[in-house]
Protein backbone atom coordinates (compact mmCIF):
# COMPACT_ATOMS: atom_id res chain seq x y z
CA UNK A 1 0.00 0.00 0.00
CA UNK A 2 2.45 2.16 0.89
CA UNK A 3 4.55 2.57 -2.82
CA UNK A 4 1.41 4.62 -3.43
CA UNK A 5 2.70 7.19 -1.00
CA UNK A 6 5.31 9.78 -2.34
CA UNK A 7 7.25 11.80 0.37
CA UNK A 8 5.25 13.80 2.48
CA UNK A 9 2.15 12.19 1.93
CA UNK A 10 0.52 9.89 4.74
CA UNK A 11 -2.87 7.99 4.29
CA UNK A 12 -6.02 8.59 6.72
CA UNK A 13 -8.62 5.88 8.04
CA UNK A 14 -11.57 7.63 6.70
CA UNK A 15 -13.43 5.33 9.71
CA UNK A 16 -16.22 4.40 6.92
CA UNK A 17 -16.17 1.00 5.47
CA UNK A 18 -12.48 0.54 4.98
CA UNK A 19 -12.03 3.71 2.71
CA UNK A 20 -8.77 6.12 3.19
CA UNK A 21 -7.63 8.85 1.99
CA UNK A 22 -3.73 10.09 0.90
CA UNK A 23 -3.23 13.53 2.66
CA UNK A 24 -0.06 16.21 2.51
CA UNK A 25 1.53 17.03 5.63
CA UNK A 26 2.59 20.16 3.78
CA UNK A 27 -0.80 20.84 2.00
CA UNK A 28 -4.57 22.08 3.51
CA UNK A 29 -5.76 18.56 4.96
CA UNK A 30 -9.65 17.94 5.42
CA UNK A 31 -11.64 19.32 7.90
CA UNK A 32 -15.05 19.48 9.76
CA UNK A 33 -15.93 21.21 6.59
CA UNK A 34 -15.85 18.16 4.30
CA UNK A 35 -17.57 15.90 6.09
CA UNK A 36 -20.47 18.60 7.06
CA UNK A 37 -20.72 18.91 3.21
CA UNK A 38 -21.31 15.47 1.94
CA UNK A 39 -23.39 15.14 5.22
CA UNK A 40 -25.56 18.05 3.96
CA UNK A 41 -25.62 16.56 0.76
CA UNK A 42 -26.07 12.86 0.46
CA UNK A 43 -29.88 12.73 0.67
CA UNK A 44 -30.39 14.63 -2.34
CA UNK A 45 -31.08 11.95 -4.87
CA UNK A 46 -28.91 11.69 -7.98
CA UNK A 47 -26.78 9.47 -10.26
CA UNK A 48 -24.23 12.02 -11.32
CA UNK A 49 -22.06 14.43 -8.96
CA UNK A 50 -18.99 16.93 -9.82
CA UNK A 51 -17.18 18.28 -6.42
CA UNK A 52 -15.21 21.32 -7.65
CA UNK A 53 -12.11 22.45 -6.04
CA UNK A 54 -12.26 18.96 -4.50
CA UNK A 55 -8.72 18.97 -3.06
CA UNK A 56 -7.14 15.30 -1.48
CA UNK A 57 -10.69 13.95 -2.93
CA UNK A 58 -12.23 13.49 0.50
CA UNK A 59 -16.07 15.14 -0.43
CA UNK A 60 -16.03 12.34 -3.56
CA UNK A 61 -14.77 9.64 -1.58
CA UNK A 62 -17.20 10.30 1.22
CA UNK A 63 -20.11 11.28 -1.01
CA UNK A 64 -19.04 7.46 -2.68
CA UNK A 65 -19.96 6.04 0.87
CA UNK A 66 -22.92 7.95 1.15
CA UNK A 67 -25.09 8.20 -1.57
CA UNK A 68 -26.13 5.71 -4.35
CA UNK A 69 -24.09 7.77 -7.43
CA UNK A 70 -23.13 6.55 -10.11
CA UNK A 71 -20.26 8.65 -10.77
CA UNK A 72 -18.87 11.05 -9.34
CA UNK A 73 -16.26 13.46 -10.47
CA UNK A 74 -13.48 15.87 -8.84
CA UNK A 75 -12.14 18.55 -10.35
CA UNK A 76 -8.72 20.07 -8.87
CA UNK A 77 -6.23 22.73 -10.50
CA UNK A 78 -2.98 21.81 -8.68
CA UNK A 79 -1.57 18.57 -10.94
CA UNK A 80 0.50 17.46 -7.86
CA UNK A 81 -3.10 17.15 -5.37
CA UNK A 82 -5.49 16.08 -8.23
CA UNK A 83 -2.58 12.99 -8.44
CA UNK A 84 -2.93 12.29 -4.95
CA UNK A 85 -6.36 12.24 -5.21
CA UNK A 86 -6.77 9.94 -7.91
CA UNK A 87 -3.87 7.40 -6.14
CA UNK A 88 -6.50 7.63 -3.16
CA UNK A 89 -9.60 6.70 -5.59
CA UNK A 90 -7.29 3.69 -6.93
CA UNK A 91 -6.03 2.84 -2.97
CA UNK A 92 -9.79 2.62 -2.32
CA UNK A 93 -10.44 0.57 -5.74
CA UNK A 94 -13.12 3.03 -6.60
CA UNK A 95 -12.15 4.47 -9.48
CA UNK A 96 -14.75 3.30 -11.46
CA UNK A 97 -16.60 5.60 -9.44
CA UNK A 98 -14.72 8.57 -8.42
CA UNK A 99 -13.08 10.03 -11.47
CA UNK A 100 -10.39 12.52 -10.75
CA UNK A 101 -9.92 15.60 -13.05
CA UNK A 102 -6.92 17.90 -13.34
CA UNK A 103 -8.85 21.40 -14.97
CA UNK A 104 -9.44 24.79 -14.26
CA UNK A 105 -13.11 25.08 -13.22
CA UNK A 106 -13.03 27.84 -15.31
CA UNK A 107 -12.82 26.26 -18.51
CA UNK A 108 -14.15 22.30 -17.41
CA UNK A 109 -14.44 19.93 -20.57
CA UNK A 110 -17.24 18.12 -19.61
CA UNK A 111 -21.04 17.24 -20.42
CA UNK A 112 -23.03 20.71 -19.89
CA UNK A 113 -25.83 20.53 -18.04
CA UNK A 114 -25.61 16.68 -17.24
CA UNK A 115 -25.04 16.52 -13.06
CA UNK A 116 -28.18 16.48 -10.75
CA UNK A 117 -25.37 17.67 -7.82
CA UNK A 118 -22.44 20.14 -7.51
CA UNK A 119 -20.49 20.42 -4.53
CA UNK A 120 -18.15 22.96 -3.31
CA UNK A 121 -16.01 23.13 -0.60
CA UNK A 122 -13.81 26.51 -2.10
CA UNK A 123 -11.30 28.89 -0.88
CA UNK A 124 -12.76 30.92 1.82
CA UNK A 125 -10.36 34.07 1.97
CA UNK A 126 -10.84 36.65 -0.49
CA UNK A 127 -7.44 37.17 -1.78
CA UNK A 128 -5.45 40.65 -1.69
CA UNK A 129 -6.44 40.32 1.98
CA UNK A 130 -3.21 38.97 3.03
CA UNK A 131 0.43 38.35 1.33
CA UNK A 132 0.25 35.73 -0.34
CA UNK A 133 2.74 33.22 -1.68
CA UNK A 134 0.94 32.70 -4.99
CA UNK A 135 2.26 29.23 -5.92
CA UNK A 136 1.93 27.97 -2.28
CA UNK A 137 -0.55 24.65 -2.38
CA UNK A 138 -2.57 26.12 0.96
CA UNK A 139 -2.75 29.45 -0.04
CA UNK A 140 -4.45 28.47 -2.91
CA UNK A 141 -6.84 25.99 -1.05
CA UNK A 142 -7.59 28.51 1.16
CA UNK A 143 -7.62 31.75 -1.14
CA UNK A 144 -9.43 33.26 -3.75
CA UNK A 145 -5.96 33.17 -5.52
CA UNK A 146 -7.14 30.97 -8.85
CA UNK A 147 -10.77 30.26 -8.21
CA UNK A 148 -13.48 33.22 -7.11
CA UNK A 149 -16.33 31.98 -5.44
CA UNK A 150 -18.35 33.55 -8.86
CA UNK A 151 -16.16 31.48 -10.69
CA UNK A 152 -17.34 28.24 -8.73
CA UNK A 153 -20.98 28.97 -8.79
CA UNK A 154 -21.21 30.03 -11.96
CA UNK A 155 -18.73 26.83 -13.37
CA UNK A 156 -21.67 25.31 -11.32
CA UNK A 157 -24.82 26.55 -12.98
CA UNK A 158 -23.24 25.48 -16.17
CA UNK A 159 -23.00 21.65 -15.27
CA UNK A 160 -26.08 21.40 -13.15
CA UNK A 161 -29.50 19.89 -14.88
CA UNK A 162 -32.74 22.07 -14.69
CA UNK A 163 -33.49 21.72 -10.58
CA UNK A 164 -30.30 19.73 -10.08
CA UNK A 165 -28.67 21.04 -6.72
CA UNK A 166 -25.57 22.78 -5.65
CA UNK A 167 -24.44 22.97 -2.21
CA UNK A 168 -21.76 24.72 -0.68
CA UNK A 169 -20.02 25.25 2.65
CA UNK A 170 -18.16 28.51 3.61
CA UNK A 171 -17.50 31.02 5.92
CA UNK A 172 -20.62 33.07 7.55
CA UNK A 173 -18.94 36.69 6.45
CA UNK A 174 -19.35 35.39 2.86
CA UNK A 175 -23.10 34.24 3.47
CA UNK A 176 -24.16 37.83 1.49
CA UNK A 177 -21.59 36.71 -1.03
CA UNK A 178 -22.93 33.39 -1.32
CA UNK A 179 -26.50 34.04 -1.69
CA UNK A 180 -26.06 36.57 -4.43
CA UNK A 181 -24.28 34.81 -6.74
CA UNK A 182 -26.09 32.10 -6.67
CA UNK A 183 -28.88 33.94 -7.47
CA UNK A 184 -27.32 35.97 -10.25
CA UNK A 185 -26.61 32.12 -11.76
CA UNK A 186 -29.96 31.74 -11.62
CA UNK A 187 -29.55 29.19 -8.57
CA UNK A 188 -31.95 29.64 -6.06
CA UNK A 189 -30.86 29.10 -2.52
CA UNK A 190 -33.46 26.14 -1.10
CA UNK A 191 -32.06 25.00 2.21
CA UNK A 192 -29.95 26.85 4.92
CA UNK A 193 -27.97 25.65 7.97
CA UNK A 194 -26.09 27.47 10.41
CA UNK A 195 -23.43 25.78 12.36
CA UNK A 196 -22.72 27.23 15.57
CA UNK A 197 -19.37 25.97 17.26
CA UNK A 198 -21.11 25.37 20.79
CA UNK A 199 -24.72 27.29 21.55
CA UNK A 200 -24.83 30.45 22.47
CA UNK A 201 -21.32 31.27 19.86
CA UNK A 202 -21.87 32.75 16.85
CA UNK A 203 -21.13 30.60 13.65
CA UNK A 204 -18.17 29.53 12.72
CA UNK A 205 -19.36 27.92 8.96
CA UNK A 206 -22.99 27.56 6.80
CA UNK A 207 -23.75 25.00 4.47
CA UNK A 208 -26.64 25.85 1.67
CA UNK A 209 -28.30 24.26 -1.49
CA UNK A 210 -29.85 26.09 -3.99
CA UNK A 211 -31.27 24.44 -6.99
CA UNK A 212 -30.91 25.89 -10.43
CA UNK A 213 -34.16 26.96 -11.77
CA UNK A 214 -36.03 26.62 -8.20
CA UNK A 215 -38.54 28.92 -7.18
CA UNK A 216 -37.55 31.88 -4.43
CA UNK A 217 -38.31 30.62 -1.00
CA UNK A 218 -35.48 29.38 1.52
CA UNK A 219 -35.85 26.98 5.00
CA UNK A 220 -33.59 27.86 6.83
CA UNK A 221 -32.92 24.67 9.60
CA UNK A 222 -32.46 24.37 13.06
CA UNK A 223 -28.46 25.22 13.66
CA UNK A 224 -26.23 22.72 13.70
CA UNK A 225 -24.11 22.72 17.21
CA UNK A 226 -20.76 21.23 17.31
CA UNK A 227 -20.22 20.95 20.70
CA UNK A 228 -21.91 21.18 23.80
CA UNK A 229 -21.31 23.39 26.71
CA UNK A 230 -18.60 21.49 28.32
CA UNK A 231 -16.71 21.64 24.54
CA UNK A 232 -17.85 17.72 24.11
CA UNK A 233 -18.56 16.86 20.18
CA UNK A 234 -22.58 16.57 20.14
CA UNK A 235 -24.78 13.91 19.54
CA UNK A 236 -25.37 15.25 16.48
CA UNK A 237 -22.12 15.82 15.36
CA UNK A 238 -21.09 11.79 16.03
CA UNK A 239 -23.50 11.00 14.24
CA UNK A 240 -22.57 12.75 11.09
CA UNK A 241 -19.48 11.41 12.07
CA UNK A 242 -20.61 7.68 12.32
CA UNK A 243 -19.22 7.72 15.86
CA UNK A 244 -22.63 6.32 17.24
CA UNK A 245 -21.67 2.99 15.34
CA UNK A 246 -18.69 1.93 17.76
CA UNK A 247 -18.01 2.99 20.97
CA UNK A 248 -14.59 5.45 21.13
CA UNK B 1 -56.96 60.13 27.65
CA UNK B 2 -60.40 58.21 26.37
CA UNK B 3 -61.54 60.57 23.92
CA UNK B 4 -58.44 60.42 21.56
CA UNK B 5 -59.79 56.80 20.74
CA UNK B 6 -62.24 55.79 18.00
CA UNK B 7 -64.37 52.87 18.35
CA UNK B 8 -62.79 49.33 17.94
CA UNK B 9 -59.42 50.98 19.62
CA UNK B 10 -57.80 50.23 22.78
CA UNK B 11 -54.46 51.79 24.03
CA UNK B 12 -51.82 49.61 25.62
CA UNK B 13 -49.19 50.25 27.83
CA UNK B 14 -45.48 49.71 26.69
CA UNK B 15 -44.10 49.62 29.87
CA UNK B 16 -41.68 51.71 29.03
CA UNK B 17 -40.73 55.52 30.58
CA UNK B 18 -44.98 55.42 30.45
CA UNK B 19 -44.98 55.31 26.82
CA UNK B 20 -48.52 53.92 25.24
CA UNK B 21 -49.66 53.05 21.91
CA UNK B 22 -53.20 53.16 19.99
CA UNK B 23 -54.17 49.79 18.11
CA UNK B 24 -57.56 48.87 16.30
CA UNK B 25 -58.73 45.33 17.48
CA UNK B 26 -59.78 44.81 13.91
CA UNK B 27 -56.34 45.47 12.66
CA UNK B 28 -52.84 43.92 12.40
CA UNK B 29 -51.58 44.07 16.04
CA UNK B 30 -48.16 44.68 16.78
CA UNK B 31 -46.26 41.61 18.12
CA UNK B 32 -42.43 40.37 19.01
CA UNK B 33 -41.12 41.08 16.03
CA UNK B 34 -41.76 45.07 16.15
CA UNK B 35 -40.02 45.18 19.91
CA UNK B 36 -37.21 42.31 18.44
CA UNK B 37 -36.61 45.46 15.26
CA UNK B 38 -36.15 48.61 17.54
CA UNK B 39 -34.30 46.43 19.79
CA UNK B 40 -31.54 45.08 17.21
CA UNK B 41 -31.54 49.04 15.58
CA UNK B 42 -31.05 50.73 19.44
CA UNK B 43 -27.29 51.24 18.93
CA UNK B 44 -26.70 52.12 15.97
CA UNK B 45 -25.58 55.96 16.18
CA UNK B 46 -28.63 58.20 14.38
CA UNK B 47 -29.90 61.80 14.60
CA UNK B 48 -32.84 61.19 11.72
CA UNK B 49 -34.58 57.90 11.79
CA UNK B 50 -37.35 56.75 9.01
CA UNK B 51 -39.55 53.64 9.89
CA UNK B 52 -41.00 52.28 6.80
CA UNK B 53 -44.60 50.49 6.87
CA UNK B 54 -44.86 51.60 10.04
CA UNK B 55 -48.38 50.90 11.25
CA UNK B 56 -49.57 51.64 15.13
CA UNK B 57 -46.15 53.76 14.87
CA UNK B 58 -44.86 51.03 17.39
CA UNK B 59 -41.28 51.08 16.29
CA UNK B 60 -40.94 54.84 16.32
CA UNK B 61 -42.19 54.98 19.71
CA UNK B 62 -40.00 52.59 20.75
CA UNK B 63 -37.08 53.88 18.97
CA UNK B 64 -37.89 56.87 20.46
CA UNK B 65 -37.61 55.52 24.11
CA UNK B 66 -34.66 53.54 23.24
CA UNK B 67 -32.43 56.22 21.61
CA UNK B 68 -31.36 59.43 21.53
CA UNK B 69 -32.40 60.57 17.58
CA UNK B 70 -33.76 63.97 17.09
CA UNK B 71 -36.57 63.17 14.89
CA UNK B 72 -37.90 59.54 13.94
CA UNK B 73 -40.52 59.81 11.09
CA UNK B 74 -42.99 57.09 10.57
CA UNK B 75 -44.73 56.17 7.14
CA UNK B 76 -47.49 54.39 6.69
CA UNK B 77 -49.97 54.21 3.66
CA UNK B 78 -53.34 53.60 5.18
CA UNK B 79 -55.05 56.53 6.32
CA UNK B 80 -56.56 55.35 9.05
CA UNK B 81 -53.80 53.43 10.38
CA UNK B 82 -51.92 56.61 10.06
CA UNK B 83 -54.44 58.75 12.10
CA UNK B 84 -54.18 56.32 14.57
CA UNK B 85 -50.25 56.40 14.75
CA UNK B 86 -50.25 60.04 15.08
CA UNK B 87 -52.86 60.05 17.88
CA UNK B 88 -50.60 58.02 19.77
CA UNK B 89 -47.42 60.22 19.19
CA UNK B 90 -50.24 63.06 20.87
CA UNK B 91 -51.44 60.94 23.42
CA UNK B 92 -47.43 60.77 24.58
CA UNK B 93 -46.59 64.13 23.71
CA UNK B 94 -43.56 63.19 21.66
CA UNK B 95 -45.10 64.98 18.36
CA UNK B 96 -41.99 67.25 18.28
CA UNK B 97 -39.62 64.16 17.49
CA UNK B 98 -42.17 61.26 16.38
CA UNK B 99 -43.80 62.45 13.09
CA UNK B 100 -46.20 60.44 11.26
CA UNK B 101 -46.64 60.51 7.17
CA UNK B 102 -49.16 58.91 5.60
CA UNK B 103 -47.69 58.30 2.19
CA UNK B 104 -47.11 55.87 -0.30
CA UNK B 105 -43.17 55.17 0.21
CA UNK B 106 -43.27 54.29 -3.44
CA UNK B 107 -43.25 58.44 -4.15
CA UNK B 108 -41.91 59.97 -0.42
CA UNK B 109 -42.04 63.77 -0.32
CA UNK B 110 -38.76 63.62 1.87
CA UNK B 111 -35.08 65.17 1.88
CA UNK B 112 -33.20 61.90 -0.53
CA UNK B 113 -30.45 60.69 1.44
CA UNK B 114 -30.66 62.32 4.59
CA UNK B 115 -31.56 59.78 7.47
CA UNK B 116 -29.27 57.72 9.31
CA UNK B 117 -31.04 54.89 10.10
CA UNK B 118 -34.17 53.35 8.39
CA UNK B 119 -36.66 50.70 9.72
CA UNK B 120 -38.38 48.23 8.26
CA UNK B 121 -41.27 45.83 9.67
CA UNK B 122 -42.57 45.21 6.02
CA UNK B 123 -45.51 43.02 4.86
CA UNK B 124 -43.98 38.95 5.19
CA UNK B 125 -46.19 37.32 2.65
CA UNK B 126 -46.26 37.43 -1.01
CA UNK B 127 -49.27 39.07 -2.60
CA UNK B 128 -51.19 36.02 -4.94
CA UNK B 129 -50.32 33.33 -2.31
CA UNK B 130 -53.92 33.36 -0.81
CA UNK B 131 -57.03 35.22 -1.70
CA UNK B 132 -56.95 38.64 -0.27
CA UNK B 133 -59.11 40.95 0.51
CA UNK B 134 -57.23 44.10 -1.32
CA UNK B 135 -58.69 46.46 1.09
CA UNK B 136 -58.35 44.73 4.31
CA UNK B 137 -56.30 46.56 6.61
CA UNK B 138 -54.83 43.38 7.78
CA UNK B 139 -54.37 41.59 4.66
CA UNK B 140 -52.25 45.21 3.38
CA UNK B 141 -50.28 44.55 6.83
CA UNK B 142 -49.47 41.13 6.30
CA UNK B 143 -49.19 40.91 2.05
CA UNK B 144 -47.28 42.61 -0.29
CA UNK B 145 -50.32 44.20 -1.52
CA UNK B 146 -49.33 47.87 -1.65
CA UNK B 147 -45.75 47.73 -1.43
CA UNK B 148 -43.32 45.09 -2.00
CA UNK B 149 -39.85 44.11 -0.27
CA UNK B 150 -38.05 45.58 -3.15
CA UNK B 151 -40.07 48.73 -2.58
CA UNK B 152 -39.06 48.73 0.66
CA UNK B 153 -35.41 48.55 -0.13
CA UNK B 154 -35.50 50.65 -2.49
CA UNK B 155 -37.49 53.28 -0.79
CA UNK B 156 -34.54 53.19 2.00
CA UNK B 157 -31.68 53.36 -0.69
CA UNK B 158 -33.23 56.69 -1.41
CA UNK B 159 -33.78 58.08 1.86
CA UNK B 160 -30.56 56.85 3.87
CA UNK B 161 -27.57 58.86 3.74
CA UNK B 162 -24.28 57.38 2.67
CA UNK B 163 -23.05 54.80 5.53
CA UNK B 164 -26.53 54.78 6.98
CA UNK B 165 -27.98 51.52 7.93
CA UNK B 166 -31.42 50.04 6.82
CA UNK B 167 -32.56 47.43 10.09
CA UNK B 168 -35.16 44.99 8.61
CA UNK B 169 -36.89 41.88 10.93
CA UNK B 170 -38.31 39.47 8.20
CA UNK B 171 -39.41 35.82 7.94
CA UNK B 172 -36.42 33.11 6.99
CA UNK B 173 -37.97 32.14 3.78
CA UNK B 174 -37.95 35.78 2.44
CA UNK B 175 -33.83 35.86 3.38
CA UNK B 176 -32.36 35.50 0.23
CA UNK B 177 -35.23 37.90 -0.97
CA UNK B 178 -33.62 40.49 1.67
CA UNK B 179 -30.08 39.66 0.77
CA UNK B 180 -30.31 40.28 -3.04
CA UNK B 181 -33.03 43.08 -2.82
CA UNK B 182 -30.67 45.24 -0.71
CA UNK B 183 -27.20 44.58 -2.44
CA UNK B 184 -29.05 45.19 -5.81
CA UNK B 185 -29.86 48.40 -4.19
CA UNK B 186 -26.05 49.14 -2.83
CA UNK B 187 -27.18 48.37 0.51
CA UNK B 188 -24.55 45.94 2.14
CA UNK B 189 -25.89 43.50 4.58
CA UNK B 190 -23.49 43.78 7.38
CA UNK B 191 -25.40 41.99 10.75
CA UNK B 192 -27.61 38.87 10.34
CA UNK B 193 -28.97 37.24 13.41
CA UNK B 194 -31.46 34.57 13.39
CA UNK B 195 -34.07 33.94 16.06
CA UNK B 196 -35.39 31.11 17.13
CA UNK B 197 -38.44 30.03 18.96
CA UNK B 198 -36.35 27.92 20.84
CA UNK B 199 -33.05 25.47 21.19
CA UNK B 200 -33.04 23.45 18.34
CA UNK B 201 -35.96 24.94 16.59
CA UNK B 202 -35.92 26.24 12.81
CA UNK B 203 -35.83 30.10 12.78
CA UNK B 204 -38.74 32.16 13.51
CA UNK B 205 -37.88 35.45 11.87
CA UNK B 206 -34.18 37.09 11.54
CA UNK B 207 -33.30 40.43 11.49
CA UNK B 208 -30.52 42.14 9.33
CA UNK B 209 -28.51 45.32 9.16
CA UNK B 210 -26.98 46.23 6.14
CA UNK B 211 -24.90 50.20 5.40
CA UNK B 212 -25.72 51.80 2.17
CA UNK B 213 -22.29 51.55 0.26
CA UNK B 214 -20.82 49.23 2.86
CA UNK B 215 -18.07 46.74 1.95
CA UNK B 216 -18.83 43.07 1.63
CA UNK B 217 -18.88 41.20 4.79
CA UNK B 218 -21.07 39.99 7.19
CA UNK B 219 -21.18 39.30 10.49
CA UNK B 220 -23.58 36.83 11.66
CA UNK B 221 -24.66 36.93 15.41
CA UNK B 222 -24.92 33.64 17.97
CA UNK B 223 -28.60 33.11 17.57
CA UNK B 224 -30.91 35.02 19.73
CA UNK B 225 -33.30 32.52 21.17
CA UNK B 226 -36.50 33.36 22.59
CA UNK B 227 -37.76 30.68 25.24
CA UNK B 228 -35.94 27.97 27.14
CA UNK B 229 -36.64 24.19 27.01
CA UNK B 230 -40.03 24.78 29.21
CA UNK B 231 -41.44 27.34 27.05
CA UNK B 232 -40.46 29.83 29.47
CA UNK B 233 -39.47 33.23 28.26
CA UNK B 234 -35.61 33.48 27.96
CA UNK B 235 -33.37 36.02 30.04
CA UNK B 236 -32.01 37.67 26.59
CA UNK B 237 -35.97 38.31 25.56
CA UNK B 238 -36.44 39.43 29.03
CA UNK B 239 -34.27 42.04 28.72
CA UNK B 240 -35.62 43.51 25.40
CA UNK B 241 -39.09 43.81 26.72
CA UNK B 242 -37.39 45.39 29.79
CA UNK B 243 -38.42 42.98 31.95
CA UNK B 244 -35.27 42.43 33.75
CA UNK B 245 -35.93 45.56 35.79
CA UNK B 246 -39.25 44.37 37.45
CA UNK B 247 -40.67 41.08 38.85
CA UNK B 248 -43.40 39.74 36.56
Amino acid sequence: MNNMLLQDEFISDLQRGGLVLIQKRSAFKFGTDAVLLSDFAKDIRCRRILDLCTGSGIVPVLLYAKTAAQEIYGVEIQPDIADMAMRSAALNKIEDKVKIICADLRSLELPRHSFDLVTCNPPYMKAGKALLNERDTKSISRHEILCTLDDAVSAAALMLREKGHLVMVHRPSRLADVIYSMRQHGIEPKRLRIILPAPGKAPALFLIDGTLGGGAELKVLPPLILADENGLESDELKKIYGRDEYDI
